[in-house]
């Protein structure tokens, strides 16, 4: 039985003050005993992707920077593995949306940096996010072990992809992480903003089933505006699942939120002797998988 | 707007009765204006699986065989596009599990054979299927073009692969339909139960949502005994969901029913502009899909 905290927060301009707000929240999870915390995307910060704005790479740190730094003391001091969310420099012009592994005492177990970046109005990550490497040696679709296990951490937009999260399941990973920052235009009705929560539980709910896997999502909540007058009203429902795609534990929509879970990571090993789905994959028809169309 | 229906029968082992009930609830849906009818999944018989008994091998049909002429001469009849299911004999000793797609004046538009084989208790069809080619040129995951639109026929236990129903989707299918014979153990408890169906429904939903198509889900109800004291409780819950994964309607469990749903295709073209996920797939970084396992 593993016990997960997932951390919703909403954010301000205030660097200092939004990880000050994750260091409290971190520490009530550890005092709840807390094994594995994992934070939103882009968790320091606004979410500075409505506009495209140069200014805003003077956000970028490098991977060795100084969340790595405070995050990596903080799963350190509190004895837990801990997922962060940074805004990567990774070399002048270059820069990722990027998450990091804290293993407790061992220091920072490795990074995945973002593979699927989306742009549609009020998100224009491909202006700031260069996609992470396809090279697997580099990073890709690659687990991250650590004393908890396993870790198949996606960020964001990953999350539509169930090529994604079967790669990760297929690569040995023990849980689906996805910190995550998405919310609703606030000009949408309410039948499509239930529609589009809806569609991100399910499509995630339905990576669980289909690789008998836990699904761990922490989401931003409240409502951030843009200079240029959008807005964004973040939807929260940070949630769990377990590997039938069932809820075990899910935020409100707008207010911050710790949600501590305990996930029993034995119902993979039995929901995957019923439902044997690696067993019976057709690996010998999916090779058009890797065409863009299949025209 | 594309009128659906979708048959959820009971079955005996008489299949003069099974077929006219069939053909009833199929006149049904035509007076009630449907366009394209979905039946379930070895609709003509009971789900014979529960036992490995050659003695069953006498059910079995070829591709143009009685089940092929009489649908064929209903659905030119009543003029509507019907996906049926069959127990295929394409030579001695060879057999598949197989639907056809019968496109009203024009005949019989094609057939696809279930790709993806289950072998569980009570559920032995590995016993009785030979999966569909691999070879796409052949079947495999080809959608069936129709009047009423490219249909990705996948059968059943396909519905657990999200590889399937993205290749329906590049290869331009603009719905996915599952005929489908499920259900619960007696003998599992009524959490389980519900997970399980929750699993089955979520997994299938997800696929509408990473591909933006709506899906349709023809499922058998009723208890069945076997021969060697086995029972499966089919769980009907047929349904058509949206291209965000909503359900549009859906069946009762415990009992026969006739779906008579409207789809709206311009949907597709609707949500595949918000969510734009064929734009940013990693083709360069799928390849691993296509190994059984990365180690």
């Amino acid at each position: 039985m593993l016990k997960v905290a997932l951390v919703q927060q909403n954010c301000s301009a205030d660097v200092a003050a939004n990880q000050a707000e994750s260091e409290r929240q971190l520490r009530r999870a550890a005092a709840a005993g807390a094994q594995l915390v994992v934070l939103q995307e882009l968790h320091s910060g606004l979410y500075f992707c409505q506009t495209e704005d140069t200014g805003q790479f003077d956000l970028a740190e490098p991977l060795d920077g100084p969340s790595r730094q405070r995050f990596e003391a903080l799963a350190r001091e509190l004895d837990l593995v801990l997922v962060i969310s940074l805004f990567e420099k990774r070399a002048t012009g270059l820069y990722h949306n990027t998450a990091l592994v804290m293993d407790a005492d061992r220091g920072c177990a490795g990074f995945y940096r973002k593979m699927h970046i989306p742009d549609d109005p009020g998100f224009y990550e491909k202006f700031y996010f260069t996609p992470g490497d396809g090279d697997r040696e580099l990073n890709g679709f690659r687990p991250i072990q650590t004393r908890v296990g396993r870790l198949g951490v996606l960020v964001c937009w990953d999350q539509w992809y169930p090529e994604a999260a079967r790669l990760m399941a297929l690569a040995g990973a023990e849980l689906l992480i996805y910190p995550t920052a998405i919310g609703w235009n606030p000009a949408d009705d309410e039948a499509e903003k239930q529609r589009q929560l809806g569609a991100w539980q399910i499509v995630q709910r339905g990576h669980a089933v289909a690789n008998g896997l836990p699904v761990i999502v922490a989401n931003r909540t409240g409502t951030e505006l843009s200079p240029d007058g959008g807005t964004i009203d973040f939807w929260g429902h940070s949630f769990a699942a377990g590997p039938q795609g069932e809820i075990l534990a899910q935020a409100p929509a707008d207010e911050p939120a710790l949600l501590v879970v305990d996930i029993d990571l034995q119902r993979s090993e039995d929901v995957r002797r019923i439902w044997p789905f690696l067993r019976d994959r057709r690996v010998d028809a999916y090779g058009n998988i890797v065409k863009r169309y299949i025209d």
